[in-house]
């Protein structure tokens, strides 16, 4: 009756997985995360080789899994994003059968649902478990939050492990994840540290350039006319958004103004407009820091949310990032396009992922790029970016110290343009902002990247939106 | 943004619905429904025929339907159940297009997985919905409980629309049913008077017949080795089951056994059990009465699963009831095999279904059915039962007010018989039970059924068990 099994090592061989296979593990612990080292370990340990591994993301908690790409343990990646150790190994040697797939959160869940990627073995790290196999990630020492990414993966993957390090002798509440989803449970020692989870800095940045961008934004969203009672609301995790979001919180205050939600990764800054009576629910599917951690096991209003429903473009109805009115998202680099680039530095390494990005840019009525015109030597708002992930024709307005750039290749924006001058908020034009931020930095050298492809970034609807190469031999 | 619909008739056209296409619908409001009438008057409005129907199941609440079987709106149903007034219908006259395909909840949900039910609308009445589509059955003035049932269909079916009576101006919480698994929110008058789920009298029983069946019963399980602490448990709703849960109840009390779990169709008394910590946790998929009603919105420990986690055949590691170690069931007829029917009565006349009765037999450890040895003049135990609904391999034990009788034929059992005679139970065997309601009733006549089939009862793994015959011409 009991579905524990002592082992990794046993669970996995009786799931059957064999060379050539596709398994699956989230990333809700991030930096954290103790628990896919340990699958791989076992993996390897079975001798099965050229697996794919499609994680919901990977992290820097996942740069233990290096030795195994370096062995041929795993020759396939899929994924939303990779760590800057992970991309300066795939750019330098020609490790993988196949170039990295990067899909958005979304994309990904559509993606298992079609079966365009098949999971042979979905793994769970849940911080409780019971032996019938219903989990959590809210609870229990290694509590990470929400467990909302692999709530998809256990419905769609032949094969369930949950890994945990607390099993329960009685049946587990919440059972985010129910029994009848899972295969077989293995108790280990630890799944990884929660502190990990939050190692960007979660507080609002006090950087005075940081600053003066988050007022314009807060500004832009109360003159863009989206921020109104009944409004549904991504601020994201960035040290700008959460400075954007403590002034619009003031504002909603002042105004009485009570968002119906807000979603996405969810913050403590999030949970205090929550407990403050200003939003009325968050949907969570993945917990930023401790205090989101502990909302989502206290608060009822505070929900966990599949990855289906936050961001599929193959959800019923629509996603939760379909109905968003405004949505805040950083940058590594914008063109004068507006294509948004996050998962590249300015010198093509692969650095980081999509994430949700590409949906919420997608869904929201508003989307707004924020970041610095420049970041050292390098600018922000270039000619064409290193690697597309959001393609300009979902990016509103970018916001930078030099003032707003609209996107009025989007027709509807041109009347933002008349309400922002209305305000007298600094409207500029992208192209300015380019010209600009080469005065700061020159001019970018052009990108040099050798011929093999080492990722393909992949649209919501699946089409390869970019390519990125190799490091220059 | 929003997906609320004015009238069900919009909501059907935009859902493409047409001419021989599947809908579905849940049961949980029992004789209450008053949803699924409006849905079937809505289509049938439209001048939308041959329709397949496909709900979790047909209660009295759903004699409303039968208009449209008359005109053709409805000419296939796959179900659980039907009503005694469906039933003498169907067998009655030849108005639909193949027999009724009659299948366990477990298997139903199996069936939408692999798509052998392809359902093209699901219907889902909710108690409490909002504009983005996330629903529950457990808030708001027609309030049920679990939603379980449904949560399959949303999973399955191309469009889903919920039907609401309390469309909430914020999101609900708990969102039982995420929004992205809804494309459309049809506000109507009423969904149904939850008064209507508990029309079945579910209190224990006080005929001094069903007593004595009850303590038998009670003495059986406690003999059986079956409850101890940590068991997991179905005791049903039936009123001699509820008295031996009470017995079952005070029996723990005494010993200081906790359960693990119970599950199933949840009664108030299983809700007391759990809140004086008797059981650690309630899994409910259908709840049977106010007390549970309001548990399942109040009590983290009571728990909604899905029909899949349930007792889907196809559930990962198996589902809730392949754990049980031991389930209570009753019969309108067993035979000496063993063999049990629930949806015909001695007549062979249609007044029933299945529900989990197979799914609960063929998981538990200890299947138990108790029925009074005759009801007026017919016998319960017969030579062969007029429909097989759930074989004699599932089924361990018959207890009646004559005694308890084994089914030897499966070898673990014969162990069973010497504790129950060691303990001084009367242990009899089935053979005898039959001769001895013979006498009482006198032998029944043959069963006499035209040749047309009506329905088909199909088993766990979509075989035929059976098949039902029309009334003689």
């Amino acid at each position: 009756m009991s579905k524990v099994v002592k082992t990794l090592k046993s669970a996995i061989q009786l799931c059957g997985l064999e060379d050539g296979m596709t398994i699956s593990f989230h990333h809700n612990l991030r930096s954290g995360d103790r628990a896919a080292a340990q699958i791989l370990a076992a993996i390897a340990s079975l001798g099965i080789k050229d697996i794919t591994i499609a994680p919901t993301s990977l992290l820097p908690g996942h740069d233990a899994l290096i030795p195994y790409i370096e062995d041929g343990t795993i020759t396939r990646i899929q994924t939303s994003g990779v760590t800057p150790q992970i991309g300066r190994l795939l750019q330098s040697r020609a490790l993988l059968k196949q170039p990295v797939e990067m899909r958005t959160h979304g994309s990904r869940a559509a993606a298992l649902e079609s079966g365009e990627i098949w999971v042979n073995v979905a793994f769970v790290a849940a911080s409780q478990a019971d032996k019938y196999g219903g989990c959590n990630g809210c609870a229990g020492v290694s509590a990470f939050g929400s467990i909302g990414y692999s709530m998809v993966d256990v419905r769609y993957a032949e094969k369930v492990i949950v890994v945990t390090d607390q099993l329960l002798d009685e049946p587990v509440h919440p059972a985010s994840i129910e029994q009848s989803s899972v295969n077989f449970v293995v108790p280990v020692e630890s799944i990884g540290d929660p502190a990990g989870i939050a190692t960007a800095s979660l507080s609002p940045s006090r950087n005075p350039v940081d600053s003066l961008i988050a007022d314009m934004t807060a500004q832009l969203i109360i003159h863009s006319g989206c921020l109104y009672d009944g409004c549904r609301m991504q601020t994201g995790a960035g040290k700008i958004s959460l400075a954007v979001a403590s002034k619009l919180s003031r504002y909603m205050e002042q105004e009485q103004i009570t968002a119906d939600f807000a979603m996405g990764g969810v913050t403590g800054a999030m949970v205090e407009m929550l407990e403050k009576g200003q939003i009325r629910a968050l949907y969570d599917v993945q917990s930023f820091d401790g205090r989101a951690v502990r909302s989502v096991l206290d608060n009822d209003r505070h929900m966990e949310v599949s990855a289906t429903a936050y961001a599929s473009p193959s959800a019923k109805g629509g996603a939760i990032v379909d109905q968003l009115d405004f949505t805040i998202l950083g940058a590594t680099e914008i063109d004068t396009g507006f294509n948004v680039n996050v998962i590249t530095d300015s010198n093509g390494c692969l650095i980081s992922g999509t994430g949700g990005h590409g949906d919420s840019a997608d869904g929201a009525q508003l989307t707004i790029i924020t970041a610095p015109l420049y970041r050292m030597k390098y600018p922000t708002v270039t000619d064409r970016v290193s690697a597309i992930c959001t393609p300009g024709r979902c990016v509103d307005a970018f916001v930078c110290e030099k003032g707003i750039a609209v996107n009025t290749e989007i027709e509807h924006n041109r009347e933002l343009v008349f309400r922002l001058r209305d305000a007298g908020l600094p409207v500029r034009t992208i192209q300015d902002m380019k010209v600009e931020a080469e005065r700061f930095t020159g001019k970018l050298p052009p990108l040099r990247q050798g011929g093999r492809t080492v990722a393909k970034v992949l649209w919501r609807d699946g089409t390869v939106l970019d390519e990125i190469g190799a490091y220059p031999e």
